[in-house]
């Protein structure tokens, strides 16, 4: 029945990456055309987009994650001193333009060397980064849209068989399950169309020993679980995938990480987003859930710790005040580590024996997680 | 011809793994053994091993690697001292084997963790860290023979087909050409055997987003290339595996990393190895090229650049004085870097279009390396 729904799902969902793709096509040309007419009306050509800046910056409790509020900012060639970021915009824009329509890709780095490519001047890399902050702000889609994207990667293993859409690999499908180690989050993945999956649920985890742990101990068979390594803080395109698996796919999220405020954060981030991206949608995924380590797990499961630095204590006094951080199980679990003033990383588990956390800890968790 | 010579040569390495973990095997239980010989002879038992005291490491011209010399270090139980770290070491030894024969991975901060499972007391990470080089000394394996790996993984592309040996994989084939965004160099790829190869030759990368650029550049059909991403310093289990593509498939291997002293000495440790591991062999390859991007490259381009920081010209004059730098073309380049202040990355490539690395430079260099 479940698996009908699922089949089902995906018969109908197969396509997004492609119609995604032509969105933000469509979103770029629509910004060179908005330029164009306004010459043609005999105006100087400008672009409006909203305010980045912190204090218009609010949290959006049914999103749930950061938006930004009603004010805007103009550049106009009118005005001399906008001259050069709204040139740099264009540029930009065309730049990317091109990168999507020929399935290219390239990195923040990149953009700004092949920039001279065109005689197109940025100082530095911190510029060239801000205009394409910009561009995301006006055509609304992430840069990983675009094609850019970052050297993190992260990783995925788990029984989903996707279907490549960039050049040369069209069609072609990949079970990604197939290496152990794990395959790389990178812009064929994130391009890539979900053609048919057995899992039933997505264990995000971030340390990649322990990644390696779930997979030898055959976590994705015994638990039908997707894996997904972030490597610390998840680079955007992998927060993204994770959006895909939940939303399209159906698939419940379940993230683990260290007992630390660090820890605690790398979920928050998967599951609200961040600040910086509260002009950007589609990035986070409210319905996961932080499944652990929790403060309680430290006393609970008596795991080898160190003690609270001062700028962890500090981090949890921040959170106190952080509207993504308003949930009942988040408060306790502030309120835990201030209490106990400990930390624990994932692989504290170990001094139970190495099959410990996938035999004993995660079945305990994951039935514990339908209370939450 | 060629081809024929890479089949037989695989009809005849393949099972190279599988010989190496019984030798691995066979070594922890010869240290065993040998503890016991000397406790029925009712000595105290004890272990001696190299001396890895800088003062005992010297540079091998043949080896073309540090090697240890002929000091040794003694530990034995009849010295109160010793008790602590030979217990360690012997503990370490049994859990390695427990692994290597369970065909279950580690890190090193999970056997910190472990330890406490069976009441050894490690007071920091960095002792069982100690105690884990110091077994690699001993049995003369490095500890991802035991399968104690690193956090960190770096990424492979190309026609290589590999057979995995690892448990619920054993036999099942994988064409590492199947992921355009690569796949991770873990413990199941390291315990690969390699079973069919189309490619002619190896390129290693530093940077993810130029090993991107060269995938969907097409360089491995191009250029029949294996594609290795080191992200940064590549690690040893990388490094390993680029030896094996060069001694067990006869390809030639050419380096490419940014044009500043960490990128020459990414290139140099995989040619040459570190002072770090001169208790260890099979982790260099020494016919490896450093192809680019050279401080010459700079010049010759054009490529946009930046001035050389205290840091890196202190760095440079360092390589002066190191023995693995005494090549010619070693020499030359960096007296262009001493002599020109400037140091360039590989993306600066792209000021010339995102295709000209791959288009113009590479084949100039690959027709260049010829001569050296």
């Amino acid at each position: 029945m479940k698996k009908k729904r699922i089949q089902e799902k995906r018969a109908k969902k197969i396509g997004l990456v492609k119609e995604r793709k032509t969105k933000v096509l469509t979103s770029l040309s629509g910004l060179g055309q908005q330029l164009y007419d306004q010459m043609s009306k005999r105006q100087f050509p400008w672009v409006q987009m909203p305010n980045r800046s912190t204090r218009n910056i609010r949290y959006d409790q049914k999103l749930r994650q950061y938006i930004l509020g009603e004010k805007t900012v103009k550049r106009s060639s009118r005005n001399i001193k906008h001259i050069r970021p709204l040139t740099q915009l264009v540029w930009t824009a065309s730049f990317v333009d091109e990168l999507r329509e020929q399935d290219r890709t390239s990195t923040l780095r990149d953009v700004f060397y092949s920039a001279q490519a065109y005689e197109m001047s940025f100082t530095d890399q911190t510029e060239s980064d801000n205009i394409i902050t910009d561009l995301e702000t006006v055509i609304g889609y992430s840069r990983e849209d675009f094609n850019v994207f970052p050297e993190e990667r992260s990783s995925i293993f788990g029984n989903l068989v996707v279907e490549y859409t960039v050049p040369g690999y069209e069609g072609k499908r990949l079970n990604l399950a197939s290496h152990p180690d794990g395959m790389m989050i990178g812009p064929a993945l994130t391009n890539a169309e979900f053609a048919e999956c057995k899992a039933d649920k997505v264990i995000v985890i971030e340390k990649g020993g322990l990644f390696t742990r779930f997979v030898e101990e055959k976590v994705h068979d015994k638990h039908k679980a997707i894996l997904v390594h972030t490597a610390g803080q998840a680079p955007r395109a992998t927060r993204s995938l994770i959006r895909r698996l939940n939303q399209e796919l159906d698939l419940p999220v379940y993230i683990f990480c260290d007992a630390d405020p660090w820890g605690m954060h790398i979920a928050m981030v998967i599951i609200s987003g961040s600040a910086n991206a509260a002009h950007l949608r589609d990035l986070n995924t409210p319905d996961a859930k932080w499944a652990g380590v929790w403060a309680s797990d430290i006393v609970e499961y008596d795991l080898p710790s160190d003690k609270l630095t001062d700028l962890d204590i500090k981090r949890l006094y921040e959170f106190g005040k952080d509207p993504r951080y308003e949930g009942k199980l988040w408060k306790r679990e502030i309120e835990t580590f201030l209490k106990i003033k400990k930390k624990a990383e994932q692989e504290a588990f170990s001094r139970y024996g190495l099959a410990y956390i996938v035999d004993e800890y995660l079945p305990a968790k994951l039935e514990e997680m339908n209370k939450y």
